[in-house]
């Protein structure tokens, strides 16, 4: 297999992960979402705190954040770039939150997410993502209502 | 020279290249910022809009920086981890930015940093960037008092 060869399988491996996690979060499936997380991964996720320090740490936010969602979630991916290399990979994009909470409110969130990969034992997986929305910070208000 | 030893002329190609970034930003020395920056760099920056494309878009928002503090700016990086392979690589790392303000108010800010890099003709650059603080959402408010 070519350099190049190589580098368009890794960059389709790393789409069918972040396509399977989108999957997963729209169904809630937390089983499903943990499978894309190397068991070292580091987050800093759109809330508190600074961050996660390994998988196993960031299973409750999703349980809470799937917790308050009313049915399904509505998640998409938008301006998808992916780089790979060797064993190494990185993605970023802005994605849409969406949907109906348990409390009747409605969110309507645009988030910027950048994702690092590794491939180990042949298989890639996230190690570090970075979950955010910009903030104003005179007034330390989180700027949730950007669109792109 | 094996894949190994590769990898780490590579990590260590990155490292020096965040070293000059954090001495650019403390001396607010604008050119020496730009130099990291690949021309197509797309910017999730801690303030808004939601993303800067092209690294020209990004020297208004380090001009008003610089312009904002009184004297050089303190600029320190934590928990360093850098991951790179043939062409591809990414870093992240706990910022800390503080200083004395013209309007003589202090600034003592943690921020999450995760950057991506690619070597174009044999000379890394930096090609994505992504900078935040946590929110709470139900309020809408931006954590910017939370230390590591």
């Amino acid at each position: 297999m070519s350099t190049e060869e190589g580098k368009v399988k890794n960059e389709i491996a790393i789409r069918e992960l972040l396509d399977a996690l989108v999957r997963s979060v729209r169904a809630k499936d937390l089983a499903g979402v943990m499978t894309a997380y190397d068991p070292k991964l580091v987050a800093f996720d759109i809330v508190p705190p600074l961050r996660y320090v390994g998988a196993e740490s960031f299973v409750k936010p999703w349980q809470e954040l799937f917790g308050t969602f009313d049915g399904p979630i509505g998640y998409e991916t938008r301006d998808l770039t992916i780089a790979a290399a060797n064993d190494v990979a990185f993605s970023h994009s802005l994605n849409w939150l969406h949907g109906t909470l348990k409390t009747g409110e409605k969110t309507d969130l645009w988030l910027r997410f950048t994702a690092c990969y590794r491939k180990v034992d042949g298989r890639w997986r996230m190690v570090h993502l970075h979950a955010s929305v910009p903030a104003e910070l005179k007034e330390g208000k989180a700027m949730t209502s950007l669109k792109p």
